[in-house]
């Protein structure tokens, strides 16, 4: 199973590819999406779209994550992130993919343990998880953080299927299980 | 020339197409797409998506433009605006349509003559402009207002153009003149 994680920014988006087999977890690809600092709106996300959706196109993944990211300096930049952030989501839903959403607490939790790890600690359990060669950047880390969150929440599942069999009507909301 | 205008959001995004013949405008068709107002985020950006591309596909726009909201009642809610924003932008640039922006100060001054003319004067002036058989509903006459004034904006750059040719570097920038 292929995951697709997306660290959604209007300058710079970061996306992480796993590949998850049984419990093991494997690096695929990572990398970002810039749109530069300038310029209108809608050709900004225009590049996220077309980024995001070539991504999509090349590793063909199963289903994906995006982080959800709170902020921040004024309401302005709040609604450009919201629409870069809704862009990313929009390729996403374009290429039929379900689309998991998870706050940078559940992130930090599913990866390091603890919801209040710092950014450094998030990356270099990223690095050890996934057996790379050095610390991912960080919005490619965060992205992948994001891939990492996605595919424990789905362990966690199938672990709960396994134990309850009378009782699978249980799915992931907001990084938290809930019953149908 | 056929425009079509978004007002944008999270519940309800207006649509409105009309058509410009020299400085006549005709109107063609409005409505609105509902997300409803429970469930997670990427579905309802689906049917944004879904919604304007389905618009884009109908009505074959040469050019969109799309309300610039500002808002709003705490962060949370203009980031998922943001996002609706984005959605919408993405179905219009997705489709390789030029998307130009206005603040609701603009559309008002270019339908009704006044940056703060009321929604109520908005409405009734693009149902005189339009001639249509009543007035709009508010989401669909938003967006009828966004394409009015994409419009005039393309006029006054026609106007431009032709009294002054050896300065025909102008384009429109948030509603607003600038040369390149």
């Amino acid at each position: 199973m292929i995951i697709l994680g997306i660290d959604p920014g209007l300058r710079t988006t970061g996306f992480g590819v796993i590949e998850k087999h049984g419990h093991r977890l494997r690096y695929i690809a990572s990398g970002t999406i810039k749109t530069g600092t300038e310029g209108a709106l809608p050709p900004r996300l225009k590049i996220i779209l077309a980024g995001v959706s070539e991504v999509v196109a090349t590793y063909k993944p199963s289903c994906a994550a995006i982080e959800r990211v709170f902020v921040n300096v004024n309401p302005q930049s709040t609604l450009l992130l919201g629409a870069a952030r809704g862009a990313a989501i929009a390729a996403l839903v374009g290429a039929d993919l379900e689309v998991g959403e998870y706050t940078p607490a559940e992130v930090k939790q599913a990866v390091v343990g603890s919801g209040k790890a710092v950014k450094a600690q998030v990356q270099e359990m990223v690095a050890r998880l996934l057996k790379l060669p050095g610390l991912p950047g960080s919005d490619a880390g965060d992205a992948l953080g994001v891939a990492i969150c996605h595919a424990h929440g789905m362990d966690t599942l199938a672990l709960i299927g396994a134990l309850s069999p009378a009782k699978p009507a249980l799915h992931m909301r907001r990084g938290r299980l809930v019953s149908s």
